[in-house]
């Protein structure tokens, strides 16, 4: 049941499931976009049914070009489930808090992003530690080669499942409020409040020798910003 | 099909759904730790069936009580779905990227929070203003008291569910990285990098007279930390 209505080179498919109801103006399809925030997202949910209960749980990501890998640990409940059924992977940002002259329009700046399909159980041993690779570099561009290469045994218990980026939608908000005409002339405050994703100075395990206490590039380009 | 595990005055029911499997050490069922993940989390994602498609999707809540709101516009798809169904609320609070010696033990400190059942459509146009207030009141405490009160047509419009916090559980992850043995000798950098939602200066609508630009107490308590 796939509704494509419309479709561009550059586009993503939008279905039934990613035509945007509330809001379309807020909505956007094209691959830059979804790609954008699905690489600026620190973590996102993954939403699968389970005995017939649809779940949430959070979980890392990474996109290696046209795909998002997820892992997880061969026991859990998520990767188990979501193997085998069309899922859904959502990533929000929170920009800024809107602060609007009435309660009802008090709103969030935010970006936010969905992707549906069914995932491909990865197998092959190297696009898996590829994948775990990505994950990592998700988090900290650049830590994967500043650490030693993947054991074999680590590859082999863990579960990664590659979802396609085809039926795709980003919904971003901007802006300050948009308020009632009426109250416009009254007293109340009207503005946003920035929001970000703080990392604080890195702490180095006390283990560390003194030699080794400064952080590498990876965890240095993330930090204290 | 509800297996209560262990369930003192205290705790949220734990069922086989909100069991946890992976790494039960992680897990809290007590009513303390769900409320204050609830409470300090700024968004959640709403697990929900429709048309056989599982969908997460972001929005505002708020606690009171042993009750969950969520609110949405009439016409949305999500809360128009829910209301009929098992849900699933998740947040999920980032508290640091936890950096390893190997590629494998790197994660995330986190604090995320799952509340299951089938919500209650609040109907009385009462409740649903307190409601309505109390979510602005999670983002912006003590905003509902600086502006005006609801019109009645903005209650009428708005749909607001109600999910009762019985079926819950907190999962919860701190501290450093758990290495290998073998790693701990080599080169590689360990530790934690702490990560927090950071509330920049407020910036006020351009409209807003000299005299009306300070922002007020609920604003000034968010911002700039």
């Amino acid at each position: 049941m796939i509704y494509s209505v419309l479709m561009q080179p550059q586009d993503c498919t939008i279905t039934e499931r990613t035509t945007l109801r509330r809001l379309p103006e807020r909505g956007r399809h094209d691959r830059a976009s979804v790609h954008g925030v699905l690489d600026e997202a620190l973590i996102g949910h993954l939403a699968f049914v389970h005995d017939g209960t649809p779940f949430a749980l959070p979980t890392i990501h990474a996109r290696v070009g046209e795909e998002l890998y997820v892992h997880g640990a061969l026991a859990g409940r998520m990767l188990r489930s979501a193997a085998t059924q069309t899922v859904c992977f959502t990533a929000t940002i929170v920009d800024g808090l809107v602060v609007a002259r009435s309660a009802f329009h008090h709103s969030m700046n935010y970006r936010s992003v969905v992707v549906i399909g069914v995932p491909r159980l990865v197998d092959d041993p190297d696009e898996k530690a590829g994948a775990l690779d990505a994950i990592v570099d998700h988090v900290l561009a650049g830590r994967p080669q500043e650490v030693r290469g993947h054991h074999e045994v680590e590859v082999r218990t863990t579960r990664v499942l590659a979802l396609g980026i085809e039926e795709a939608s980003v919904k971003v908000r901007t802006g300050g409020p948009v308020d009632d005409e009426d109250d416009l002339s009254g007293d109340a405050w009207a503005g946003v409040v920035p929001v970000r994703l703080a990392f604080g100075e890195p702490e180095p395990v006390d283990e560390l020798p003194a030699h080794r206490r400064e952080p590498p590039a990876s965890v240095r380009a993330r930090a204290g910003r």
